[in-house]
């Protein structure tokens, strides 16, 4: 590359902008294969039943304990993606980068989300680039589309919810939310809080052969954090969630950041867990499976459904009151994801 | 919706992102269905090869003579997608909104997608909010990726160029870039220009079927207008291009412009125009097919694929001289698209 930092005429459309897609893009992301230039990627699927999901990611720092915004940008959609039960397959990438950009920090965040494809088995198949004046954007802003293929044709969705199952979480909370406040308000902890960012393809698809058609709902819980996506369930289905405080995992290093900060971590944003909603029956079997893998080591089975209460979450706390467990109200840390 | 301009705590993954969700972009883009809040869409296609793309959109201002930001952000992935002859089906949406920005302008603005959506025959299925503090962007930018299905099974690349070919080109060149600019510089003209942004699927069917395989390559001369897209293709294909600047559409008041601006109209954008190569034999059906659309009216045959000069697009001026049409080399127009 010719420029050091991103200028106005590498979102041109014409020699400069040419050379960033050639010398950066297709190089980090394709190094094996002859440069293909066209707007569109022609591709075959398996079956014809897909998922198909896109997420915008404006995180600051763009660089954090344990990630950066690029593999946070592959990891996001191929868990959104990977919800349904699909198998994630291809991802699109634009990005909206601010005139002064260091072209080192691009390659680095490119670099990365060549690496963060290669392990969630999908390619970056298109994308495009706008540049816009210094002061219109902050570094940079990536959004990710991708489509999954959904080969074992099931039906995992909210209105499989039924008074009776079982809700378990793949494992801590808070984690990525504490990573980037500690960086934002330069806090340091004895042991280091990281991000959990990481793709849970694999995960599910152990949950998948695990429970079948038992899995009654999946969902990453991100901004928002478990309470706004177990409202969403308990809303969306009718149902009431009753779960028990005791049973939630949560780091130490988390709950104390949280204490100091005023937060609560059923509000604060994972980047690498999913609760999943499944029968009673199926639950143990479905739990022990997520023990085995290596993103589910900590899971737990925090509570359940029940035909009382319809659209509401409420917890039994550790003091063996009960609360009521709303949906985030205000904002809490802008720019988490 | 509760507040006049959007507000930090409508990225927030909670209550207000989702009052934001239900309130104003699934009443505006799904009037008549139930509303559906999964993290990605469960789609079906009728079969499965499929044609995937995606584009920011930070155009300013955003709006504009003949569309806004929204209609464009439809319009451009759909053209993408339709670029190798595949019917767009489905788009995301994702949006980057700055803190403040005017709930009722977003709520044009969805209208406007809405209505292009409705126009393109695709539908928006789904999408993403973000939102960055005053002054982290400008307004709002919008990303939209695309999936169309490729049910005719063509081939139409830049590979196929070959010697003879004829370059046809869909109406006059630069609307889009004036429109833009001349808002952005207060200029006003006798008769107003209007950017072309318009679905081009329609156009590319009728082509088609008019020239079935004998149609090698087509793409929309975006940023970087009519000279970036032929060099791309000389470059691409191994071939030189030689265009014949007589037979170039521009309208009027658009050179006009170009002579005051000191533009080039053969590097000014197009948001609703094509480029096709076409086999020398079937060129003259196809043209007239063009022509019969109501997109297609002002098309015209500029000029011929050569063996010669490979990798060079040459143009004979109006005075009988020859000059080398380079691709962009600095920047332009920042943030016409």
């Amino acid at each position: 590359m010719k420029h050091k930092t991103i200028q106005l005429a590498h979102g041109s459309g014409g020699r400069l902008m040419n050379d960033l897609i050639r010398d950066l893009f297709l190089r980090v992301l394709h190094p094996d294969q002859p440069a293909e230039m066209e707007d569109f990627a022609d591709l075959r699927l398996s079956g014809n039943r897909i998922s198909f999901s896109t997420d915008s990611f404006v995180v600051d720092p763009i660089f954090f304990p344990g990630g950066d915004i690029g593999e946070l940008a592959v990891y996001g959609t191929v868990n959104d993606i990977s919800m349904g039960g699909a198998t994630p397959r291809f991802l699109s990438a634009g990005f909206i980068l601010e005139e002064g950009f260091p072209v080192e920090d691009l390659e680095k965040i490119v670099a990365s989300m060549a690496r963060a494809a290669k392990k969630s088995g999908v390619r970056i198949v298109t994308g495009d680039t706008k540049v816009v004046h210094r002061g219109s954007a902050d570094k940079i802003y990536i959004n990710t589309a991708g489509i999954g293929e959904s080969e074992l044709d099931l039906n995992i969705s909210s209105s499989q919810i039924k008074a009776g199952d079982r809700i378990l979480v793949s494992g801590t909370l808070g984690d990525h939310g504490i990573a980037i406040i500690s960086v934002r308000e330069g806090l340091s902890f004895e042991s280091p809080v990281t991000s959990d960012t990481a793709p849970l393809n694999g995960l599910i698809r152990k949950m998948v052969e695990a429970g079948g058609a038992a899995v009654h709902a999946m969902r990453d819980p991100t901004r928002g954090g478990l309470s706004s996506t177990l409202n969403e369930f308990a809303e969306s289905a009718g149902v009431g969630i009753e779960l028990n405080e005791a049973d939630i995992p949560v780091k130490e290093t988390v709950s104390g950041a949280c204490e100091l900060l005023g937060f609560d971590p059923l509000y604060v944003a994972n980047e690498g867990k999913l609760v999943a909603v499944v029968s009673h029956e199926a639950a143990p079997k479905v739990l022990s499976a997520m023990k085995q893998h290596e993103l589910g080591t900590d899971s737990a089975d925090i509570g359940y459904v029940t035909g009382s209460n319809p659209g509401q979450v409420i917890m039994k706390t550790e003091l063996g009151s009960s609360r009521i467990v709303d949906m985030l109200a205000g904002e809490q840390l802008p720019r988490i994801c």
